[in-house]
């Protein structure tokens, strides 16, 4: 069994993660960390989350800030769902041991540090850190995350948009002139637990936000190797992302290329499902799948493809077990979808 | 024209105050204010109610808690929207000039101060202002209203509550041995405006709360004259309470008696509709009308009647103007309904 | 393996009942039947429901309704998830076979065929079967159950209603002149899959419906042997039943009895959980449990106690299959929570 | 007053014309029409829709479509809110009296009689009626409505679209060489007042639709005078359209000049409000507004526009009242905003 403990446990990726680790067949989840500040500590996960009693009785414990190395050596494998600038800080001390580090964090994504700087607020420090690094984007690397001792796993609105648009930038079928334009909904729950205007039930209502400014924009453009136009929305819903992709394809591409370019990408793939129709977000919601379906008109070569994602599994806490499952040589979908 | 003010108008309540009075045409919105601390201050009431923008294009003030008194003085009516502490505090130097209150926090609603006590965490200090307030319930007590200086403005439940049950109570309908059962659901923005996890978007879903406790099962039974069980539920949706309630009617009672006592009390009243079906939320949502619908099985002798409003308006800045109209002499439903 | 079949598999609950059977270590679903005349005949069930790509494969095939015994005789066992009148008339055929019959619909609930004709609206011909059907409430008959050739399953608002009153009736807790008065809120898809007015989107808002006339009340009555005033009501969200049930207790209860009527009853059940505050929907949605949580107010004897189910689970196929896995000797969680 | 009937009056965008009919204070709304077919003939709108008791009080009676030229004659205006097939079948009937016709469905909103055929299924057989039929588009076709006869309402998606590209259009501002990429979000009301399986509450979430193949596309096309991409999205929640547009803009171009094309084009505008953040859903359902708000990335020469109304107001019933303001020389927003 892999010894594992959850750093950042009490909020929704984190309880998210929690679950799914609690029923995995390989996977002993040991221990739940939340900071050492927070009120939550000292209480069971459950008693935050009413519908893991039965499920997940662990008790989340203050974590040792000054003592994250020896903490992180008594482990297989560690998740940290934590901020961004805390994973940044402390992942020198826990990569000092022999737990594989998964960071749900943005602080391990972007290799361009001037970027990172620009979008995340602070200078990163930590260079041969984040050299080496794996994008956990568990569909594309599975060589490289299954050797990897850090695996920064994707943000929700990139992982819904590179498993939409990689097959078809890998099949040479993008116009270069023409940007491809995302248009993504999320749920509040990618927000995070928190007590936020921005985020109470009254004020939530369709509406774009970080237009022309989101960080997952340049974290998108870079895992794809070309400039995308990303627009995130906030939707009144709990769970979900959908992201619907226009894109101009190169000229003479027709329908066979584009079904072949997915075929070939995800034909085999537990986890992404080509889709008859258009997805919705409540098929996907509650599942570790990306759900994929996409129409071309090639009289105009403009293509739209949809992708529906569960923000916090598939977006978050299962694409981070399907990294572990690679990680320690298991099925990739082991504990994400019935068998 | 009636002078107006609305003190603590950046909560849903003032901003329905502000909407409500901004297309009186009797009333005149001169000042809107904001607790001096608020972060709101100087900002247009638009800017944090994008709906609002052409409108009510008037800014938040920050309030000068010292002179109150002056501040009164200078208009006919003053709306508070405020905290039931700050209500309390305030009014001994609000009610000295010449300004009608119109309070619709809770703090001179319940007269027995000991009560009072027990449900709002704090001693009443002003037994005389208590003495004099009048219970803005506006479709029972219009003869006091329209003499009042100082109105309490009932909370949402009871006004949905006693709208419903006092027609029954008057005709001495009520058995005598069995307690009314009132659950109510409330929408969301009953909580008010501000950052709370509870009332954040992905932990609301219907949930009771506040069993056999409630602060306004003691203000509906004194206002009834009765015992009641109430249990108030928050719902998922923005606008609206339903309560739906259970009653044994007195020994005999037949559904005529039923239909006469709420035809008598509310049959040429414009802002209570009896319904010819069960009332649903989203008919009163957005609305100034109590929607009221009722069976008895003469069998069993239990009758069950629903009543919904719009929590922020008839259960409270409707209900609000309501009194202010009759106060000041004008229609009661002016400018609450289309005429 | 238990080889099964469902019949009337295209609805909400028959899709719920397919995906769990699908997961279960010990049976094998091998069929799905919907109506010959159906348009669903030919098609996946996954076609209906997108979630459930990669998850449940089987085609709806078309029922022979002329051949009903020799068809129940392939299969250990068969779920109805049809119509009331269909489970009818079908049942004195499909119980010649061998196999355990499981009737989701209300056909063989009430043993009273006068009351049964008055709130079904066709009177029931099988006397002998209706005799012999076993009540389904797995948490309370698993003797009854684990021998029953036939087990008419409760529906969803019974389950919940039952699940909190019936520690109490046992424990002689409840006052016998007072009617538990019980006001429930189901998710819409309790009124199945279908196109329907009252189930379309902008109509639906929280409504009372059925009010003292809907066919639970005397279902509950019936089992908990007592009278009771049950009020249902629509509400604005997909799935799940919030019961919250006011009772008059005995004299002289305090709350020790009743958190040990409780105790007593569901300690060890995994099936029910004892919470340690109000459930809430979404604590229950899309899992097997029932929850419960109670409040005494000693001085006036009033009691609340509110229990939350997810309708289409355990109020329809998780307890179906929990009577399965009672009738064919496995755990009763079996496939419904993790272990 | 204006002599006014509805035609169609039942449906959704019929119901919110009569209740804005009902209160505009220089018509007067004498009859409300549904086909002789409907089982609504004969009842009150109010017992369809309960929000309207006390608002709206008419009958809804049988349509004699043999006698359509008289009826239309004895009206200064009639607005129909009927099925496209059916407007195109009576118009020649309808304007053959002295009414003027405002059309809210789809038959005389495309002049390319071709393309008309290939989006709405049948052949267009009045070609003088399309050929004189004025689109609409009240906050851009002012001159024309003043005097037309037969007004073809635009459908909501346009509006929402044109109403945010137009401006950029009459500047010059757009890439020729880039299609404007539409992705829209439409309640569920859009989808009118019936029931279908698409539409039940259940089965309702956020969902792509119509790709690269819906009606409005051509109908946005042929009135901004450039191609589009549009993908239409069904959003869960009842009323309300957000559409969140996409251009790449003319080299050059800066924000100034956006601004100043937004300015020119609606600055005085009491019905479209140029926002100081993006707009939400929220905030214009239930009004007659259309909000705009917009961000250019001068960098890569990409606007994101998003534009918000509500479907059934701005989108269908305050339009058209809008329109019907202007044909009768009222200010255009005369009962459509507070004033």
């Amino acid at each position: 069994m892999i010894k594992t403990a959850i750093i950042g446990a009490s909020g929704y990726t984190g309880a998210e993660l929690a679950r799914l680790l609690a029923q995995h067949p390989q996977f002993s989840l040991c221990d739940l960390f939340v900071s050492a500040q927070s009120q939550d500590a000292g209480k069971k996960l459950s008693e935050l989350y009413g519908r893991l009693q039965g499920e997940v009785e662990l008790v989340l414990q203050p974590l040792a800030e000054d003592a994250l190395g020896t903490l992180a050596d008594n482990y297989d494998a560690v998740f940290l769902a934590t901020p961004h600038q805390a994973s940044h800080d402390w992942m020198p001390q826990l990569t000092a041991g022999r737990a594989v580090i998964f960071d749900l964090s943005g602080a391990f994504r972007l290799k361009d540090k001037q970027v990172f700087e620009q979008y995340y607020g602070f200078g990163h420090q930590h260079s041969a850190l984040l050299d080496n690094a794996v994008y956990g984007l568990a569909d594309w690397h599975q060589q490289a995350i299954s050797t990897a001792s850090l695996i920064a796993v994707p943000g929700c609105y990139p992982t819904a948009s590179l498993t939409a648009l990689k097959p078809l930038q890998q099949a040479g079928l993008l116009d270069s002139q023409h940007w491809p334009v995302i248009n993504a909904v999320s749920g509040v729950s990618g927000a995070g637990r928190k007590a936020t205007l921005n985020s109470s039930f009254c004020e939530v209502s369709l509406q774009p936000y970080g237009v022309l400014g989101h960080r997952h924009q340049p974290e998108i453009s870079a895992e794809l190797g070309a400039p995308v136009i990303f627009t995130p929305h906030l939707g009144n819903f709990k769970r979900g992302i959908l992201a619907t992709i226009t894109v101009k394809v190169a000229p003479g591409t027709d329908t066979e290329q584009v079904d072949k370019a997915y075929q070939q990408a995800y034909g085999n793939n537990p986890l992404v499902r080509l889709r008859q129709s258009w997805p919705k977000i409540d098929e996907v919601a509650g599942s570790c799948y990306c759900d994929l379906f996409w129409k071309l008109d090639p009289d105009s070569g403009y293509l739209v493809v949809a992708s529906a994602i569960d923000n916090l599994l598939k977006g978050a806490a299962a694409q981070a077990l399907q990294c572990a499952n690679l990680r320690f040589n298991f099925q990739p979908q082991t504990a994400l979808v019935q068998e």
